[in-house]
């Protein structure tokens, strides 16, 4: 079955002309209706060759065009998730990139490290896991390509004996010991679990495991996807709760307030100060139900150095070459405690849904995306806490007119708010969804009547309080 | 001189109204011929009150066009420049940022931290290479505001008597010991050493401190620049070098090619495995030179996961809202020992100079800030080195009439390249000033003539092993 020289020279000739050629195409793509874009994940066992058969792609390819990320396992800790390390080289429309070192690696070296051992059990939860963050990224057009580079013990130990010490050393880096057989068993055992859409390359023979590997990604890279932008199945679109109807109107007089304020408010900063946590908070609702208000009272007594706060508008141009979540993805990045969000991820399945930015598939598909993101939240020692401030139509109105009557309110009201109005039945039925499909033990809704803001104020802080007490 | 209650409020009304049109008139400059950005520095001695006026500040403008990003201080260390952390966060034309903690905050801290003091005399070297990168900000349209929040020993040892106890342990996590007497004295002796152009704020009164804040914001915001497009003094065009108007054709035959290269890729492969060092290499020449065939080469004995390949093209939106050198600094971010650049910065004073994208004062200004840019890598354990591959026209003709006979390596060569090649001349005098300008000791170039590709080849792997073991 071996192919002769000549023939692999042809083969390679025509390979390079083919891949080219589709990158070409790929690339063509971006903000195009069949727009994708391509994540390779390269593992597989130390010395197989995985190194030599991505050099050979970039060789064959426009490198121009090829993106090669490579890193050193990160050990997988309870404070992150999974995708945090590699979130910012999810690639944009029309480009691809080849992760060699990824999920899979981190997870294998984490299970099998020698210095602290991590619990086989969790290995199959894991790959569920990263499964269903794959079929995400899918769903938003990258599309992910899994290849193993497979060596047998015997081969690999060969190879071990004709290294040279400074390529020794390198190889050491990566964390396992290769002269380890129970070790390699292991691994072997692990990585049989994986899902079948792997490609298992067995690279005793050098050229055919390059070809193979090569032969796989432009495979994936002329498969260019036929978007569905239509769901079958039927919308149960659930009913519209009284409390956003009617929103209750009951009023706190300001001397109770302003003295449950100042104790609440130091009560909600000692909470939050828990060491080794994370809070994210979500604040959602009509234009000018009190959002900014309510986050003020909220960061009262921290330090700016403890929190940040991200205002979240439309997205810009390359933000919107990458999956939807994309940006929150990165915003999460930082060392940060203490992240609140005006306005939100939530904006999918809110204002794009409404103003039909986003297609019926993608809304409809965005609340399994955004329960599984904030379950990785809260599964990486963070409190997620959402509140959806519901206001009435009548009381909005009178906010609008009172800020139309402020000077430096006046720029908080523009055509757009008043448009927005018009589409406020719209806007509660997609709440109305969003609340009922979102609404989890690990990140759960909390509805607020904001028509007085003082009541509502001291609400958002007993609930958050709450939260923060029960976890 | 002190205002009373109700000036106060009603400067604070005049104020907002005033920050909120400044921010609007900033946010539209945007891609404009007066588009700048502000990014305001925030630091000071310990419950001064920086929190509380940045909050103030906060609430007095419009909050989704203020970013705030604070960190507690990065301990300055000899392996990154001052300025890494703090890049990304660089806002984009029309846009501003607070960053609370700092590269000031940075360097005061490390000067005096407790268990790993920093030399003082090192303070004022780095003061003035701040005070250069400052200035590089702002050539390239970002403003930088710096305020001092300043309170006198006695007043600081009376906020700490009054604190409660949470609040103490977040304030002791900035690392100074503000019982210190002596420690204090120092701080305040440092920061006389900054340059005048901070404004200190004494915070005794808090009113008056938040509206003087939030006065020298304004200020900023609404004195926006006039780009100057020309430069007055006269360009002194550095001479074409001989080895760029006629490369040497020299031969080398296969066979010592050969052996040459397998001993070269080897040692250079262990040179570049050095420890605690890493190694930024750059190539720039003619279409067709030869820079990706090169490369090939250096990475021959290195696995992927070693190091990483930038091919650099036009830059994206987003990246042009931004100082022409941020795509680079953020490249540089990662843990990545060796990171190789197919074009690089130098577009700027190559094709963004001759093709007319950049205007006669950003390219001349370049050839200081690429220097600067390359001393500071150099400052932290990075070798650079940088490679111009001289070819002659005529060979060039030949390998573009090459390239389109060759079915896999047509699509390198477009009309753009053959349209390039009309201005050959501009392109060898912009080479010239560049070599002549930015060949530093810290950051050498190395003219290859690569009319012989093999002995191109082999006169760089040479080149790079000679500068890595010179270091």
């Amino acid at each position: 079955m071996h192919d002769t020289e000549t023939e692999l020279e042809l083969k390679s000739e025509d390979l390079t002309l083919k891949l080219i050629e589709a990158q070409y195409a790929l690339k063509d793509t971006r903000a195009k209706k069949n727009a994708k874009s391509l994540v390779v994940l390269v593992s597989g066992i130390e010395l197989a060759g995985k190194g030599e058969s991505v050099k050979q792609l970039r060789e064959w390819v426009d490198p121009r065009y090829l993106r090669v990320k490579a890193d050193p396992p990160h050990l997988m800790n309870t404070t992150t998730p999974f995708w945090q390390p590699y979130t910012r080289f999810i690639p944009a429309e029309g480009q691809m990139i080849i992760l060699f070192g990824n999920w899979y690696s981190d997870l294998l070296a984490t299970t099998l490290h020698v210095s602290k051992p991590f619990d086989e059990t969790l290995f199959e939860a894991y790959t569920q896991q990263m499964q269903a963050f794959e079929q995400d990224l899918k769903n938003n057009h990258v599309d992910v390509v899994k290849v193993w580079f497979d060596l047998s013990w015997k081969s690999l130990q060969k190879r071990l004996d004709k290294m040279d010490v400074s390529e020794q050393r390198w190889h050491k880096l990566h964390g396992l010991d290769w002269r380890n057989k129970k070790q390699y068993d292991s691994l072997q055992r692990l990585r049989r679990k994986f899902t079948d859409d792997w490609l298992i390359i067995d690279c005793e023979d050098e050229q055919q495991r390059d070809h193979l590997f090569a032969e796989h990604v432009l495979k994936h890279l002329t498969n260019l996807p036929n978007h569905a932008l239509k769901v079958r199945s039927k919308w149960h679109q659930a009913p519209v709760p009284e409390v956003l109807l009617q929103p209750s109107t009951e009023v706190l007089v300001e001397e109770d307030y302003k003295a449950e304020l100042k104790k609440l408010t130091k009560q909600v900063a000692a909470a939050l100060r828990v060491e080794g946590r994370k809070t994210v908070i979500v604040f959602e609702g009509m234009d000018a139900a009190g959002k900014g208000g309510a986050i003020k009272r909220i960061v009262k007594k921290l330090d700016p150095r403890e929190y940040g706060i991200y205002n979240i508008s439309a997205p810009e141009k390359y933000e919107l070459a990458r999956p939807y979540l994309w940006r929150f993805w990165n915003k999460l990045l930082d060392e940060e405690n203490i992240s609140i969000f005006d306005r939100s991820w939530y904006g999918r399945v809110l204002v794009e849904r409404v103003e039909g930015f986003a297609s019926d598939v993608q809304w409809k598909r965005a609340y399994d995306e955004i329960n599984r993101f904030e379950k990785d939240l809260s599964d990486t020692q963070t409190v997620v806490v959402k509140f959806w401030l519901a206001i009435s139509k009548d009381e909005q109105e009178a906010r609008f007119k009172a800020r139309e009557q402020t000077p430096h309110k006046r720029f908080k009201i523009t055509n757009e708010d008043w448009r927005n109005r018009e589409r406020w039945d719209d806007y509660l039925e997609a709440a109305a969804d969003m609340l009922h499909r979102t609404n989890t033990a690990y990140a759960p809704w909390y509805v607020i009547a904001t028509n007085d803001k003082y009541s509502a104020r001291i609400q958002i802080l007993r609930a958050l309080l709450t939260q923060l007490k029960a976890e």
